[in-house]
């Protein structure tokens, strides 16, 4: 999937770096987990979170730069996102991720959960060797705690119909934009920015996160698996209610409570009637609204980055990104 | 299970200390996975790896010691161990776990699998927190990663009858003598020992730890719920082939192959065979003589130790654990 960045392509080479310290992180000597690993890199997603780092690395003095040091720190954001997705995977008895079929439907839950936390140990030496100083190792172990933090709320939340918009905001707060602005951040600071642009890189971490994960839930209300790869109304039957159903849900919650309250034993006709209800009832366009205003909000705070020919490329990123055609 | 040391005041009074920090760390939003981790806390085992480092301290320098920092590092030991134990669990599907009924058939995996990847935040916490340098930082990192490697050895060898003596032996120093190893070496290091002691005390940790795991196999072998509060050849039927087995099993592969090749699908009555034919070979017999080799190496080891208070309370506790009764 590298060749999504093949039109920026000092990124995409300092990906196609990055991409060789994840393989060189990846070798076990048990087999099973070492197929699961390689399947891994192998349906790789777009490097996002490595990418963001590498951008804002660019706002850095380059004459100070170690970019071998700055690499693996971007792997090691991509190892932890992994690593959760795997997890992920295991809670949610996920058949497909990507279009691809999980490690855990493939190989079975022990090679998930165990491959999940070797990740996780890869993830820690990356960060120990690469990261100096105290501050930002706890900043690492910080997020690495509330990105867990978000998945168990979400586990808690299931099935829950008086979850709020809120609650799903924090919650998708801690499972995906902690890793955005910790990416974009860092990236900023092991660049060597001055302070103030690490903290506006943070912000457009965090903002970028938002509108992603939103954008994501609104994607499983609209598409189907032919053009997305991924199960339509999935999170839906696994008792995740996300920001479109709760939205028109709380338009009128007494046409969702008989549905929704059939739990897991919801049908694939049950579920079709949720997606027109939430059609009906304005769930995709008011999602939508939310989703714009964090990649505004994101946008803004980009255009307050120094002018340099990085600031364009996070420009054009951006906006492809959270400005999806559906 | 903290009288298991009472006869040892002031080890006592630290490891009370070491079980308010453990406490501190397993506070979660989400009650299943608090009310997980406060079961665990209280079902928790003897402390043995806090309790090594803790012993092992006293042969530094007390006047230059910070007991809080030493206190916070016994814990993060404990954390470590805990989070093994849990996804081990997952993976083994165990209904039991030191006679209490484990968090995955209790919660379900979900929680399991969540519990299990905060404690090992926690664990990161503590000791990016807690570790100030570099040199053990990656001791700690590469430790969890042999912990998890010895395990993902021990499941990929399961019901392999091929598997040798020394590829077992391999399994049980990743996934149990490498953490008691941290334990002495840590406590001796952070406690402000001079390095020939360090060393030591890591060798005595590694011998103490697999006499401990060997003997715990054997146990297997020889006891029954009733006394154990352990599911009898519980090993065996996942598939895990134990020291006493392998070293019967070597006598006369033909008696044990029909039966093991039957795989998951041993029956209770087979298994009982299973225990009659490694009695018959002096399978427990033969490991016994591997426990007591490890054991003779830990107190020749202890005995090379300088010779203050804490020597004599390590052999007696080292005795104690290793010379069991059956």
């Amino acid at each position: 999937m590298l060749q999504y960045w093949i039109q920026y392509p000092k990124l995409h080479k300092q990906l196609k770096a990055v991409t060789q310290i994840l393989s060189d992180h990846m070798v076990v000597s048990n087999p099973d987990v070492q197929e699961a690993l390689l399947s891994l890199t192998k349906s790789g997603g777009k490097m996002l979170r490595p990418a963001m780092f590498l951008l804002f690395t660019q706002f850095g003095d380059k004459t100070k730069q170690d970019q071998d040091r700055l690499n693996n720190i971007a792997a090691s954001l991509e190892i932890l996102h992994m690593a959760t997705l795997i997890h992920d995977d295991v809670i949610d008895d996920s058949p497909l991720r990507r279009g691809q079929v999980t490690i855990q439907s493939q190989y079975g839950k022990d090679v998930a959960v165990y491959t999940g936390d070797f990740l996780f140990t890869q993830f820690f030496d990356l960060i120990i060797d690469n990261v100096d100083d105290r501050e930002y190792l706890n900043i690492n172990a910080q997020t690495m705690e509330r990105i867990l933090l978000g998945e168990l709320n979400q586990m808690y939340k299931r099935f829950d119909q008086a979850e709020t918009v809120e609650e799903y905001l924090e919650n998708i707060t801690g499972k995906t934009a902690e890793l955005f602005w910790l990416a974009a951040m860092e990236g900023a600071h092991f660049g060597g920015t001055r302070d103030d642009v690490t903290k506006l890189a943070g912000s457009i971490g965090k903002n970028i996160g938002m509108a992603f994960q939103v954008l994501d839930d609104i994607l499983d209300y609209v598409s189907d698996t032919e053009t997305l790869k991924k199960p339509v109304l999935e999170d839906l039957t696994q008792g995740i209610y996300t920001l479109p159903l709760l939205l028109a849900k709380a338009q009128a919650p007494e046409a969702f409570a008989p549905i929704l309250g059939k739990r897991q034993h919801i049908t694939d006709d049950d579920a079709k009637t949720i997606a027109q209800l939430v059609d009906q009832y304005d769930g995709v366009t008011k999602a939508k609204a939310y989703a714009n205003s964090y990649t505004d909000a994101a946008l803004d705070a980009i255009a307050q980055l120094p002018d340099i020919k990085a600031k364009k490329v996070l420009q054009g990123v951006t906006k492809e990104l959270l400005e999806r055609s559906y």
